[in-house]
C-alpha cells in the first residue's frame, strides 16, 4: 500500500499547530494536521484565558481550541489522531511511521509543545485550572488579594513568585532545600519583597479543596512533619519536557531539548519547522504560539513553492 | 508642569501594540498607549480577516480592533490620541514629546507598523476593503475562480502574483517597464504559471465598480493607449514605509527602515522593543503581529523587574 502524501504535515494539535493548519490549508496545501492525546494541548485546561487578543471577557481553552480547529478544517486541514513513531529524512521527501500507517511529505511543523513537569500529589491533576496552575503571566491576575504558593526553587520559580506578588495577598515559596538554585542578584530580589514566605525542605503531598483549591498539605523532610497552608492557588514551577525525544537523530536540540529556530521559525533543517512551546524562547502564552506557527506555515508554503511539487487540494 | 510619567509607553495601535497593551496592563504595568491615526491601524480596512484564529466564521477588523481595545482597557491600559514628535534617551528614562505634552517612561514597545504605499490612482482608496487589497495571503482565497490583478515588478509582486493563482481565474500582472526586476529563477516560475497575464508598459488610471471592484483602467506609457481590464480583485504590491522616521538617530534600522530585532523583540537599545509590521522579518499577518506585541510585553516585563522603578497602577 502506498504510504498516505501530504504538502505539509503538522505535528500537535495545540494552539501553534491549530494556526499553521488554518495558514496551511486558507493558502490550499494538502494539509494534515497529527495529534496523539487531545486536540488543544495544554490550553485545554484552562477554564477562562483573559489574554487571547479578541476576546474581552475571556474565553475557556476548550472554545478556543474548538473554534480554531474548526476553522482550520472549514479550509481543508484534515486531522489524524495518532502517535508519529518515526521520522525520516531523505532529500525533500519526509517519512513519518505511525500508529496507523505511513505517511510522506515534502514539509512537517513540529508544534508538539512541551509537557508540564506535575509534582505528582493527589488532587493536583483534579484541581488543574481550578487552582493549579502552570503558568503565573497567564493565571496570576485571577488571585487578587489572596494567598498563593509556588512549588521549585529555580529560576522560573523566583520569576513566578515575584509576578504573583503583584497580585496575590501573599506568596509561600515551597521548596525541597533550604536554598534557592538562583543568581544571587535573583535571590535579593526575592528576598526583598515582602509578600513572599518561605516554606523550606519542604514538599506538597496533597492539594486540597471544594470546586476550587482551598489548601495544601506540606510535608517537612528535615523535621519530618507536616502542616496544612491555606491557599487559593498553587503554581508548580518545576520545569517543562519537550516532546521532541524521537527528534534527537534529526535536529540538533538545545540544553533543555528545545527546538532552535530562527525569526521565520525555520530549524536546522529544510522543510522542518517549528512553532509554539517546543521552540527555544517561546514566552509559553497561547497568543505568540499562535504567531509562530502562522510564520511556520508562510515559510513552509515558501519553502514549497520553490519546488515544483505542490499538489494542491481537490 | 511634571511630564506624565509611565512603566511603559506603546507606540501604534494596530493589533501589535494593543496586544502589548493587554499583557503589560494586565501584569500591572502602568501602561500608555499612543496612537496618531486610528485604533486598528491597516486592518481596520479589512472587511472580513478569515485567518485571525479563534473566529471561525471571519471577523471584521473593526469589530476585532474594537474588541482587543476593550480588551487592553479593561486591565488599566489607557490610550492618548496624539503624535510623537521627538524622543529622547537619557540611561533608563526614556523622553517623548508629543503634540499633547512631554511623557516620561522606562520602557517603550514600538509598534507603529507601516504605511502601505498606493498607487495613488482615482478609486484604489475607496475600493480598499471592497476588491483592493495589498495582502494575497490575507485576501486570496476571497477571489477563488475569479480574475484579478497585482500591481508591481518586484520579487513581492511576483510572490502576490503566484499565490493568487491558486485562487483566481488569471491573475494579470501590471507593471509600468517591459521586464521584472526579480532573480531569473523567480521570472522563470511566473512566466511557468499558465494563470498569469502580463499588462507591460502599463499603469492603473482608475479603479472602478459599484458594490466591490469591476474593472481597472490601463494606461500603456509606451503606445500612449487606454483601456479596460476587468477585475473583480487589485492586489497592490509596491512596498511599504515603515513609521520609523522619528527613530532614525536612536536605533540603527534595516535598509527598508525596519527595526532589526531579536526573539525577544528587544532592539539594540535597552528598554526599547518593536513588534509587529514595523520589525524586520515581520509576515505582516493580525496573529503574527499581536504574538509579537505579547513577547514584546513580556520582555519588557521582566526589563522592568531588573529596576527597582516600577511604579504600579492603583
Amino acid at each position: 500500500m502506498n504510504p498516505e502524501s501530504w504538502d505539509i504535515v503538522i505535528i500537535g494539535g495545540g494552539p501553534a499547530g491549530l494556526t499553521a493548519g488554518i495558514y496551511a490549508a486558507r493558502a490550499r496545501l494538502h494539509t494534515l494536521l497529527i495529534e496523539k492525546d487531545m486536540i488543544g494541548g495544554n490550553i485545554m485546561y484552562a477554564e477562562l484565558v483573559e489574554n487571547y487578543p479578541g476576546f474581552p471577557d475571556g474565553i475557556s481553552g476548550m472554545d478556543l481550541t474548538r473554534m480554531m480547529h474548526d476553522q482550520a478544517t472549514k479550509f481543508g486541514m484534515e486531522t489524524q489522531m495518532t502517535e508519529i513513531t518515526n521520522l525520516t529524512i531523505d532529500g525533500k521527501n519526509k517519512f513519518l511511521k505511525t500508529s496507523e500507517g505511513d505517511i510522506t511529505t515534502r514539509a512537517i511543523i513540529i508544534a508538539g509543545g512541551s509537557k508540564r513537569q506535575s509534582i505528582g500529589a493527589p488532587g493536583e491533576q483534579e484541581f488543574t485550572g481550578r487552582g493549579v496552575s502552570y503558568c503565573a503571566t497567564c493565571d496570576g491576575a485571577f488571585f487578587t488579594d489572596q494567598p498563593v504558593a509556588v512549588v521549585g526553587g529555580g529560576n522560573a520559580a523566583i520569576q513566578e513568585a515575584m509576578h504573583l506578588a503583584r497580585f496575590a495577598s501573599s506568596v509561600t515559596l515551597i521548596h525541597r532545600r533550604n536554598e534557592l538554585r538562583a543568581t544571587k542578584i535573583e535571590q535579593e530580589k526575592v528576598f526583598a519583597e515582602s509578600k513572599i514566605k518561605y516554606a523550606w525542605d519542604s514538599v506538597v503531598t496533597a492539594v486540597e479543596g471544594g470546586e476550587t483549591v482551598e489548601s495544601l498539605k506540606l510535608h517537612n523532610v528535615k523535621t519530618n512533619t507536616d502542616s496544612t497552608l491555606p491557599v487559593k492557588g498553587l503554581f508548580v514551577a518545576i520545569g517543562f519536557t519537550p516532546n521532541t525525544g524521537y527528534l534527537k537523530d534529526i535536529l540538533s536540540l538545545d540544553q533543555s531539548g528545545l527546538i532552535p529556530v530562527n525569526q521565520n521559525m525555520e530549524t536546522s533543517v529544510p522543510g522542518l519547522f517549528a512553532a509554539g512551546d517546543i521552540r527555544t524562547g517561546s514566552i509559553r502564552q497561547v497568543i505568540s504560539a499562535c504567531g509562530d506557527g502562522a510564520t511556520a506555515a508562510v515559510s513552509a508554503d515558501k519553502y514549497l513553492s520553490a519546488d515544483k511539487y505542490l499538489k494542491t487540494q481537490k
